[in-house]
């Protein structure tokens, strides 16, 4: 299929104030690229306007279709999640083709483009995308059991093609120039790819791509009362998608204790110490590293 | 005078958490040091649950005499600064000898040690400091007008001898190993100075001290709707205690332009790019940098 429509969404977390500065830039700059028209989304206007991720709930987990269907779910990210889903959607049979939906975390995880679907485009525009940007991560939630099912509920699952963009390290609430540089890079490649695509101009892409694929999440140690009572080992911060292996330190307690990892599979951590997780006390995720074939046309 | 009790204070903007987490360490680990009491305060326990700066408003702009004294000033923070002045307190004549308030800034300022009055014990301490922590800075902000006049507001201004004491660059809402090791070690090294001081043991300290002095805050430029329209230059960021010049790029504007410096003297930036400061559009600090005679006894 052409993919005729891109919808670039930022602000879906208000406080990571990079996708709400890139939406305010690239709406009157971008609005076409080569055929393709470009349009733009500031998902969660409340919570960018307050600086905080969400204002009832996480607006990036409210697109499951049991929480579309389901009028009684009420709240302001659930009904704007609704009111998104009629304008750029609807989920299963969308009026747009592709979303790519503008994050970013408090991890050190550099460009990581975050695929719902492994369908043949997505993967094709991740060899692309892995082939043009050096360091660039695919981490796939997509096969995996992250929603509990199949019913995700990212915004970019209302469509089957498009990603979400993570970038980072970034405090939320700044922007920086060197993280809207390689935000706005990867779109350009983005639609690059796009383009060459409607247009058979793609030419040969490698064989196989790096995924990662989610396994599972890591929580804190807490105490009785549930409060968090150790912090990432200083060796093992800011590693993410180096193997993590048995014996390798992966938290100090307030009372110096090391925990190290135990298990005997190895493992490609992500998300370490991203400030959004620590409310539901997990501290890391772990994937494995999978290396796919690339579907040629 | 002699230094028989040290507050520690954590928590005092709710989403900076290795002031709390520290509070949850500390207190049951160190609560005296060679003769000096050492007691243990979470400033602000609302904001720290909700991992949120403040409630209704900044606790660290509370301490005013004027504010302190006003029983209509309601609100959280406004009540909760009357009550931490009636129990470590009260300003002008407190039960407390010496306060830390732990901070921490997602500006790159390493650990920075802003002094509210340039005292003679505060001045011996940053001399101290100084010497023994490579990179410490110290920053004043009590000669200035920072607070429009002498009535200074931060929790600190209750002693007259402390200081607040920043540590980043770190996003809000994390801990890391790195920054909790700094802060600590700053603290210890605080009340190896006080024991020494208390026992007139200190020795020799070096004659000056370099203390940056502030000046004045530096807004970004905004549009007709208030709206932020640049971000810092990728080369001005990060570029905390480095001499600003002339012509020197500060911001890059949304449309790629370059907005330049244009100030005769010769400034030292600071609190570039702090996340508390975007909502009133403040982008960075300038001071100056003085060479003070440390008082000798």
């Amino acid at each position: 299929m052409k993919i005729n429509s891109v919808v670039i969404v930022g602000g879906t977390h208000g406080n990571e104030s990079t996708g709400v500065f890139l939406y305010n830039k690239l709406k009157n700059q971008l609005t076409s690229f080569k055929g393709i028209k470009i349009n733009y989304l500031l998902s969660n206007p409340k919570a960018a306007k307050e600086c905080k991720r969400f204002i009832d709930h996480d607006l990036n987990r409210s697109f499951a279709h049991k929480d579309l269907n389901n009028i009684e779910k009420t709240g302001y990210e659930f009904n704007r999640a609704k009111a998104i889903n009629s304008f750029i959607g609807p989920k299963g049979n969308p009026s747009t083709d592709f979303i790519i939906d503008m994050h970013t975390t408090t991890a050190n995880m550099g460009v990581s483009v975050i695929l719902v679907e492994q369908n043949p485009l997505n993967i094709r525009l991740a060899a692309y995308l892995s082939s043009k940007i050096k360091d660039l991560k695919i981490y796939s939630i997509g096969a995996s059991a992250y929603m509990g099912d199949n019913d995700h509920s990212f915004l970019n699952s209302v469509t089957p093609h498009g990603f979400s963009l993570e970038v980072g390290p970034i405090a939320n609430g700044i922007v920086r120039g060197d993280i809207l540089q390689m935000t706005e890079n990867t779109i350009n490649h983005t639609l690059d790819f796009l383009q060459a695509h409607n247009n058979n101009t793609l030419g040969d892409l490698p064989e196989t791509v790096e995924i990662f694929e989610h396994e599972k999440k890591i929580s804190y140690p807490v105490d009785e009362n549930k409060m968090i009572t150790a912090y990432i080992h200083e060796e093992f911060e800011d590693k993410n998608y180096l193997p993590l292996k048995k014996g390798d330190p992966i938290f100090k307690t307030m009372n110096n204790e090391i925990i190290y990892f135990e298990e005997d599979k190895i493992y490609y951590p992500v998300f370490i110490n991203e400030a959004a997780y620590y409310y539901k006390k997990t501290a890391f995720s772990l994937t494995t590293l999978n290396k796919i074939k690339v579907p040629q046309v």
